[in-house]
């Protein structure tokens, strides 16, 4: 991917993902299609923290019929948390619950006749793979075991793409539009004033710095380098959709095309 | 299977089929790996009824050890009751609830490097699945979606091998070896005096019957005809692994092969 | 309560009740505290086929700030069901379950420092303990054992009410008021045209003819009597607030109290 | 109870304690009630990291039949991990959780004509609860809310024991007799060579150690103070009911009476 800038078209393409299927009852998920139709990804739960079933083949054919690449979103055993909980799982057990959640969410793909393209961890998961690389790891095996060709979403320079990269598996990184960053290029902490834009410009500002130059202006002055091929919505505020449609349209402006690199 | 008269070596085999991963806790396991030792084929629990990612991971490691045929043993949703009380679901339900089960275990046979078998039915799912057209397709379509060349297991002359048939998947026919028949070949009502062979004599005379002669000596009398490629063993009663080994030694002395017809 | 023709002033009050911690997360419970100020009892789901600790919590420190009556909302253990689908529980069964369920929201009212007044059954489990006599005793019973102030709600005439009343609790008769009956006073099923009034004139109309006539039309031509002293609003369809809003002028404008008769 | 010492009758109780009511399904807990037997107190998860409603009836049921003191064994909310593992719970959410499952067991103990005695935390809770402050009272506090009269069972000197007494509540102090003990009072942690006594006869002279001098033969040489008015066995041991029986008969040959210090 990095090496995208000799191809002048490559350069031009973006996406857009967002979290889907966190629904307790499939028939609560009449908004989810509207968001699903302005982006290029999903990351769909896989019963752990979110979903079932029902909602996850749900969510799987509305990605098919939309054109929406569909990823797996394995999450904490921890419903109650909404996998936002750190959890003190061992490597082993991560390896064996990844195992069984991409490999259920593996199965409504190929029930829709779609393939299943990448695997996003959610919550208290993702800052934990991000920073530890035996975890990370687990769920790099994991992804492996089920397909190799599965792609890893997460941070750049992570230790989850670092450890999907010497795995031989595609990274896909992933910048945040609505979270400020600090001028090391980690997310400024929610503690912090302004750390969450609010306006929708100011996200959609980010947004267009990172896919255009790559760097965001940093909360503590300076500039972040932000290396982004995917950029992150969030499906549960009020306004989502309206965002996601608005941030849609930003990007086809200038003209990207909205789309999955691991669908290329 | 049915003209495998034709070919005599075909007619000295059998499976002896056990369920297999219930535990809630795979420090729980001790038991199981000598009780699947003794049989051909393991039906495992994939987290609704019973079990969950890590007790999956080591049934199915000791199954491709021990050679044993991994199916898949999808339940209703009801840990509670070990998934053994009806509940209404939908033949659209059910399909997904399939899916998703029969996808988590296929992952991890694929992670272990064994095919996935065959899957079965656990439970009040089970007979719901023997009698009622429409769950029974459920259930195909679901296996079909995952994996065409999926082995059905059942009753002979149950609506769920006859839907499996009809869809072009292979089907095994199931009898058991604990339980009377009645003349109708169906099995006797617990509620019945004798329903249940508590003897280890009576049970493998029972087996033996149905390998060599297709029949059973029905309770009300007369001989029922129980035609089945596979012999259910039940693994959680006390002395389940010593019985398993008698079972496995009378058929071989008999000169029959313990083997799975879905791995022929 | 049936004697309170009487009582002038019990003749004019009513009670609107309305099911509430239905959600998997407090954190999206933001529509719920609006809803609950316009009605005079809750049940609160259980963490059986919804609901959890801290929506639980959340719900009763709602319902104790705006003197709305608790109540517990026991349901079948089948959260992916959202407790709709009908379940083969024992009786015995269904007896420790309800414990468990009426024990566990008993202490967040201790807690929060208000009564639990009611026990109204969920779903599917409403509508099996109407009908089946030994189901209903084993809600009654659970109710009994755990606090025997308890009131139980239900239709008028079920064989809750019956089963409640003989053990000597307190009963609550419920009417509908999005719903049609039958002149024979039953429901009338959804798949019949009219079946759900889906006009709030419509529904207002008849909480105004149960509560001042005890009657309403009845959708097979006549009237139904309909005998009720709480009526139930549903609180998932999008204008649920504004119409408990609506209808809570209503009621007041003719001049009746909104209140719970578990409270008097 | 530190006071005892002036009155000899006291001097020469003892508790002992089990874990009970962590099946997945009643039907499994034969072996259960003969350990309750040798025991005087007993704690019973609540459905959280083990355990349902028709096991905690069961369990109660058998306490209240062989005069055993119910408590309750609330855990983290991680059935897959039996509750071993830390979860980043805040106190909040941890106080809405412990509500919710002594609620759960209060009711089966009123259903069963028993009093509640006891609080003690399972697992990873137990271990969170000593060593942090406010997850300690937010038990505390849970307890306090549901019944006033609970004690609350821990290690001597921890916070957990420390926030009960400061909230008024009764302490009872616990100590192990199957684990070494550093000198300086903590359990030897399971890595070091000797830290699990493996002979019974060795387990049985720390529980007389304990008992009758309140100190123990340290790991790491001299001896350690151990108080403790409860012993805890572990019943998940293949051996566990023969060594408390063993336990039990040893202690009553020395005079001491098996029970509860929260039923004196």
């Amino acid at each position: 991917m990095n090496d995208s800038k000799t191809e002048p078209e490559e350069l031009r393409s973006i996406d857009l993902n967002v979290d889907a299927g966190e629904q307790a009852d499939s028939s609560r998920m009449e908004s989810e299609r509207d968001l699903l139709s302005r982006v290029s990804s999903a990351n769909i739960a896989c019963g752990y923290h979110a979903g079932n079933a029902q909602v996850m083949r749900r969510a799987v054919e509305w990605c098919a019929e939309l054109g929406v690449a569909v990823g797996a979103h394995p999450g904490l055993p921890d419903p109650q948390g909404f996998g936002r909980r750190e959890l003190a799982v061992t490597a082993r057990e991560l390896e064996a619950d990844t195992i069984y959640q991409i490999g259920a969410l593996h199965a409504f793909a190929t029930a829709a006749g779609v393939p299943l393209v990448h695997v996003k961890p959610h919550g208290a998961l993702y800052h934990m793979a991000s920073r530890r690389r035996e975890l990370a790891e687990a769920i790099v095996r994991a992804a492996q075991a089920v397909d190799p060709k599965l792609a890893i979403v997460g941070p750049a320079g992570s230790e989850l793409l670092n450890a999907a990269s010497e795995a031989g598996l595609r990274v896909i990184e992933e910048g945040f539009v609505d979270r400020a960053y600090l001028a090391d290029g980690s997310l400024a902490p929610r503690s912090l004033d302004g750390a969450v834009h609010s306006s929708e410009r100011e996200a959609i500002e980010q947004a267009l710095s990172i896919v255009e130059r790559g760097t965001v202006k940093a909360l503590d002055g300076g500039t972040a380098a932000v290396r982004a091929q995917t950029l992150c919505l969030h499906g549960d505020t009020p306004g989502a959709a309206s965002f996601a449609a608005a941030l849609n349209r930003s990007l086809r402006e200038r003209g990207y095309l909205i789309r999955s690199p691991g669908t290329r």
